[in-house]
């Protein structure tokens, strides 16, 4: 199953081998597509460094890094999406932090396992992201690895000091609020490792996913909520704090209240699921609420507004108001579906 | 060997195991040493995104990836040094651009061999190199691998406009100078790669390395050449073309000429290597202006300034003229001591 992928449907004996070409053909050929799009990106990829202009603009910067094995498998995750994920969810810090992402600088690492024909279509992955969300390439390492695919990204934004929002500034009696839906990323990496586990059994089977189209392609090709941020823009609404939601809700939530120096209560009712999420729950025999909490990959984002600006979001069905914010006395609290109030401890991943 | 680096002198009951702490623990365990020392720095670790603030400056980026048993091997290579000279090699690429560097990110994973005491020694000399060379660290990941220790590293640098010095500008006539001494990084690993196929006969073997000390330190502990742009601000010199040496002279040179378009003569008998290198080639059997060429990891700077400005640097021992500038249809030669023009081909590191 690796394999297919690896070989992208040419035989074997058209492959190349990187080792053919050397590191500077290499980079020369995976990154020829790539257009800068932006005005800061003065000199992108061809020198010791890159060379960006931000002018009177703060630079935000953030970094990951993506280990195969760990992060990912590539037995279901075809490499093409796999670029693509790994430079949207570096985005998405950038966006929670209510800024326009500008430039990225990509390092990988391949086993030489890996072909030209392979990195093409991690670079294809890459490519579509960059473009979707104006973003320039401008540097990065390319080299091997002794084991698998590594992918480090670093990205940049830019924006006006007066506009960033960040973790801490959340306060008492302000609105609690999620984009879209989460927990449906978790699920559809439940349904992934359970494909695995049938394909191992019986290679011949062909599984119907047609059900879990939703679930599997918020694992597979999540997307970055820029466009929740060019609505904040539209309706002039700066969130008192923000964040992306990539740990688990549980998990992020805590990072606002302790950065904030506040406590909330969250209303399990009010916790946008999916109706896939649901009924996969169901078929699992896995708590909704517990997946919503502690999932993860959701790229969504968790933000808190004073509650004068209301209005500016209440009409749009992209957002779910999930709590509030009270006390840090009173605790980070989940209030059940019975009423009950329990304190919500972080379940979200957890690296080591 | 490997392990007793890792142990750290400590008994083993005393170490910490990763999974002990989580993530976040971890995190503000090995930074909390960190001072933000530049203005440049509003916000570091600790949300989505740093914080920068570069005013009217460029912005330099460079980002480089190493992996354990490709780039670096821990037999030989200790933690405390790999994060020192991991920085430096970094730190190296912005320097090369005559700017100053401001930040970095770091990247790591580690695979479950590594506890929170080699976490340490790592950081240790990562703080060392951001202390020596006034660099802050601003952010990064810090996740688990399925083998060894992976570091990537993005740094950032500030310059104004017309102070940055590309790989292009080389012209006609122009002296072609390199700073200090170059193929002692590289003898230094023959000899660290003979003492570990050594100790794997012989553990018992007690290695006396007295006289290779000044290699093995250009190999362990390498520094980056910021007092030389120190220098050239200071005698008011801006080289026509730069590029620091990673991957060797040879591959050095043809960079700069391939990119701004000309050719160049490089005279063997100039080239500044160190008695330990001769002495050392005189061992191993090899030849010394081979080692120089294709070495690589001195990161020393090579550049090339107009004849004009030799005034500026004459009576610095730090450089040395090794040639000059020829056109293009001329070739990239060395001219060897026996006066032979020969084409220089790169030999350099290729990563594949």
């Amino acid at each position: 199953m690796k394999k297919n992928i690896l070989v992208n449907k040419k035989s074997k004996t058209q492959l190349t081998k990187l080792s053919e070409l050397g590191e500077f053909e290499v980079i020369n050929h995976i990154t020829k597509n790539f257009k800068i799009k932006n005005k800061s990106t003065v000199h992108g990829i061809g020198d010791d460094a890159a060379i960006l202009d931000f002018q009177n603009e703060k630079v935000l910067v953030s970094s990951d890094m993506l280990i195969e094995g760990v992060h990912f498998n590539l037995s279901y995750m075809p490499l093409k999406h796999l670029g693509y994920k790994a430079v949207v969810t570096n985005l998405s810090d950038i966006y929670s932090m209510n800024a326009v992402c500008t430039q990225i600088t990509v390092n990988i690492a391949v086993s030489n396992r890996f072909t030209l024909e392979s990195l093409d279509e991690l670079y294809l992955g890459i490519h579509a992201a960059c473009q979707k969300y104006g973003v320039d390439l401008v540097g990065g390492d390319t080299t091997s690895s002794n084991k698998g695919l590594i992918i480090s990204i670093t990205s940049f934004g830019s924006i006006k000091s007066k506009s960033i929002v960040k973790r801490s500034g959340a306060k008492h009696n302000d609105l609690i609020v999620v984009s879209g839906d989460i927990g449906s990323a978790y699920m559809g990496l439940q349904v992934l490792e359970r494909e695995k586990e049938v394909f191992v059994v019986n290679p011949r089977n062909q599984p119907d996913l047609t059900q879990y189209k939703y679930l599997i392609q918020r694992q597979l090709k999540p997307e970055a909520r820029k466009d929740i941020i060019d609505f904040f823009q539209s309706v002039d609404l700066k969130p008192t704090s923000m964040i992306d939601i990539s740990d688990g809700l549980s998990s992020e939530i805590k990072h606002i209240c302790n950065k904030s120096n506040v406590g909330c209560n969250i209303y399990e009712d009010k916790i946008p699921v999916s109706d896939e999420l649901i009924s996969s729950c169901e078929e699992f025999n896995l708590n909704s609420t517990t997946v919503a909490l502690s999932g993860g990959e959701d790229y969504e984002l968790l933000f808190t507004i004073d509650q004068k600006d209301f209005d500016k979001i209440k009409n749009n069905p992209d957002f779910s108001v999930i709590g509030h914010i009270i006390s840090k006395n009173d605790g980070i609290n989940l209030v059940t579906k019975a009423q009950q109030k329990i304190p919500i401890k972080s379940m979200g991943w957890n690296s080591f």
